[in-house]
């Protein structure tokens, strides 16, 4: 998917939520689990979750740690998830959150697995290796990187705050070199919504680039303030995610309908929020 | 496998080689493709490169990049592979080189794939995401996390060596902030061997820790260098990888004879290094 067409599918459905399908293999509704004659129900969780909230949303981000736990029968049943959202909902955009990274030789794999073989059109890479662990991700028509910035969790600062002799922090050293290796067309960035006011840091950095943005709901990151920082007008250059918030409104019969009605809230919230 | 038992292992085999399964399906010998009753033909390679090599090492690590390429398939063909080390080599070192990394309550998810589900000894994290990234990989008995620190490949310069106030280069922090969360009896570090002498500055913060070593062989890293400057006397404290250099030696029909050869000439070098 294009730039363009992105920013297309978020004005006109008038929301830039990312579904997270983080699905816990050992965590779903007993409606689903007890339902004797189901042998992939994670697969059917998903399905009931992608059909409830594809209305409000314009993105789905399987975390690939979910579905690995299972061993190969998990990754089947991700890649059934990820085949299912592109023939139902053609407009919508999937990212492979992995966070890979490896040397030049082997993130050529992990990008033909992605792009190749699960066909999505977005997979987070982590930055730690350098430019050859990152490039390989890149040069496939319509296809996205989204390279580790400054995440959501309480570790992000552990490193990505420690600053060079020159005072600047190491998540803005990585926007900085990886601007010289991929365009906003085709590279975004994942800034945790939990940071607050480094949005404007962010932004001072990577004005045109689209940010993936956990950390809304669960982890207590806000919506307004995301958007009072981080929103680019007229292309929105935001993606915001939530996992738990959504997939797990409920564990009772109504789990999808619940799942809808919180996707449905924070798609009434981005509409006013969207410039 | 404790800590010990690899040591004795070491000792007892004269070599600290672990063979790298990065097994490209795209790339097998003519005699394994044209078997036409073969329905998993990376296995077949696989298992013939390990009956081959096993008594030459003492670990073995698939890089699961490779195997992830294939999609499902590929995935049970490696859960395959490790079943067939564990069964039949149970003194081999296994070591999953996934270089994962996600806020906790994924990386949680990762370490039960790793360690629950394929039960090999060890896997590679990636240090982006801080503490409750790495952590949730500790605490299983006998597994080992072994974090990146000083990787091989030329992107490592991009965000590895930059120093902060104090002059210490970022890898050295990774280093000395995950002293904090795990002993050397649960974590080594992965140090390429093409960083030479910077062996000596590994040593000076991470003293007792074992070392991965990869690029050796196709990467141009010295294994004499390695060990001259990485080796801990007494308990050796590195295991030393070759993936390309051995499994593909020959792509004919003697494949496995070659790779045997490469990797005994890797451990004769290392007996005569071993203090």
């Amino acid at each position: 998917m294009t730039r363009k067409e992105l920013i297309d599918n978020i004005y006109r459905k008038r929301s830039f939520l990312c579904v997270g399908l983080d699905t816990d293999p050992k965590k779903l509704p007993e409606v689903i689990t007890t339902n004797v004659t189901n042998d992939d129900p994670v697969f059917s969780f998903n399905k009931a979750i992608i059909d409830a909230t594809a209305p409000y949303c314009v993105a789905y981000k399987p975390n690939l740690a979910f579905y690995e736990s299972m061993g190969w029968k998990g990754v089947r049943t991700l890649e059934r998830t990820i085949e299912y959202i592109r023939v139902n909902y053609p407009d919508q955009f999937i990212i492979a959150d992995a966070k890979r990274g490896d040397i030049g030789n082997t993130s050529r794999l992990y990008a033909r697995s992605a792009f190749e073989h699960m066909g999505v059109d977005a997979v987070t890479v982590a930055p730690y290796m350098g430019e050859d662990s990152v490039t390989p991700f890149l040069g496939y028509e319509g296809k996205w990187v989204i390279l580790l910035a400054l995440t959501s969790n309480k570790g992000s600062h552990d490193f990505q705050l420690i600053e060079n002799k020159e005072g600047t922090p190491l998540f803005e050293s990585v926007i900085e070199k990886s601007k010289e290796w991929g365009t906003p067309d085709e590279m975004m960035y994942v800034v945790g919504a939990t940071q607050g006011r480094m949005f404007e840091d962010i932004r001072r950095v990577a004005p045109e680039s689209f940010l993936l943005v956990p950390g809304v709901g669960a982890q207590g990151g806000s919506l307004e303030e995301v958007c009072k920082y981080g929103m680019i007008d007229g292309q929105c250059g935001l993606l915001v995610n939530s996992s738990r918030g959504i997939i797990y409104a409920s564990l009772n019969e109504d789990f999808a309908e619940a799942a809808a009605r919180e996707a449905r809230k924070l798609s009434d919230q981005m509409s006013k929020l969207l410039k």
